[in-house]
């Protein structure tokens, strides 16, 4: 089975001190997604809760929405030149029902025949996709002080991290700031599929009384894997794009984003936080 | 032509504080890259560079490696209900004699048809598709004080940052240190691909003499896009993988992370690094 970290040497320089010592980074590996045996997906990856990733990411793609959607995932045999098991792909199969999705070029980007590709043309993908509506009711909501405290709490919670500094970090809360799960990997999207691929597994989806906390940017990816679990709030540390802005206002998703202490910015579904005062209209951004 | 960066309306929190304002966010759309009329990859970009970006991509994917491979490179034709073109399709032309690529899953990740996918496979590939061996004679020799200005001079040329917080950036520096180029995207590995497409149009490849400097952490495709490029020196601001690293070791480029004023490791090919004193072993990393 793959590691989560590995050592290398690496020569430390402060100051114009040099020095030699074994250094823990982050592994990255590649990943094989197969669904009933046909090839989907590679994505390079943090090894470990693999098959989460692989059911989270169909779950991103539409594929799969509840746990009995699911047979099992097993990895393949071995097939290297010594009969080893790489633990490098792994097979999804579902049940019969299940059809196959149309996913020929870059995972998650949904492509059209004419040129007539655009922002847009994403948007509209994500809803014919969605299998779940964000449907909390009564609706979510949050106090600033809840939302404050959770990147502290994604911090803490982060078991390698310190070590490398090499990972991204995703974490679901419950809506009363709860810590429900927490995962990491080198790639953000993967730290999202893993978080929902469990999800799944438990019989969890969709998770309408969940908010979605990213240690980093808020990308349309990310927003899109939000909405495609059903979760209504998606918090990042930093940054939003304007796409990912787009499609959590089309949506209903509520989008933080630079949650920083008691600062932050509510980009869509602001009914969710709970604003002690009325907003103010100001001139400068 | 799409636009770098959007404004959308935000809800501003500070400690209490809440206001409304306009706010300036990194834009984020798809670009399909079509080689000679197919469809090959979409990545979801910032949109401008995009011609360098689709060229940059193709040689990461050892499709192109001279500016005479490339016979021109295009807008599709507008294809939306109303005509009008999205800008988010380019189709490269190549020469007659360039081979297409057998790129099937995921971009820059290449499959095998065995179950045996592992991170040497990886390594295996970048190596039988690199099209420059990491050649710089006399070696690049990089001073201490030299790499420690990288990251501000980095900062200081970036335009849309300190706007949008949600942007990458790379940047080519030559072996005394000058800023040649800098690229921003919500996407990492697109501002590379952008600098590399750059080069690529002016007749400037191979990279021998370069140093690429990228704002975040160093993942085994950022490496890759550098040999690639046949740039012997990657510096990253954050963290590598592991498989950058042992890239890195197997092709000869010199990897340095943690790149942050006058601390640094470096990870392979110390050679290019001016030390001032020999390194000396140390237990605790």
């Amino acid at each position: 089975m793959g590691r989560v970290t590995e050592r290398r040497k690496v020569i430390r320089i402060r100051d114009g001190r040099v020095s030699t010592r074994p250094d823990t980074l982050v592994a990255e590996e590649p990943l094989e997604i197969r669904l009933n045996g046909k090839p989907l997906a590679i994505t390079m990856r943090t090894p470990g809760d693999d098959f989460a990733l692989a059911a989270g990411f169909l779950v991103s793609e539409g594929v799969l929405a509840h746990a009995d959607d699911l047979q099992n995932i097993v990895y393949c045999a071995g097939a290297t030149q010594d009969g080893s098991n790489t633990y490098n792909v792994v097979d999804v199969r579902t049940t019969p029902d299940i059809l196959m999705p149309d996913i020929t070029l870059e995972r998650n980007v949904y492509t059209t025949s004419s040129c007539g590709l655009c922002g847009k043309a994403s948007l509209d993908a994500v809803r014919t996709t969605a299998r779940f509506p964000i449907d909390d009711a009564p609706p979510v909501r949050l106090g600033l002080d809840l939302l404050a405290s959770l990147p502290d709490r994604l911090r803490e919670a982060q078991r390698v991290f310190d070590r490398t500094g090499g990972l991204h970090a995703a974490a679901l809360f419950d809506d009363e700031g709860r810590l429900v799960d927490i995962r990491e990997d080198v790639g953000r999207h993967n730290a999202v599929d893993k978080l929902v691929g469990r999800a799944l597994q438990s019989g969890d989806l969709p998770l309408s009384r969940s908010v979605l906390l990213v240690s980093g940017r808020a990308s349309f990816e990310l927003a899109q894997k939000a909405v495609m679990a059903g979760i209504p709030v998606l918090a990042a540390v930093s940054a939003p794009s304007s796409l990912a802005v787009d499609l959590a206002a089309e949506t209903g998703l509520t989008l933080v984003g630079f949650l920083r202490g008691a600062s932050m910015n509510v980009y869509a579904g602001e009914h969710r936080i709970a604003l002690e005062t009325e907003p103010v209209a100001a001139d400068q951004g």
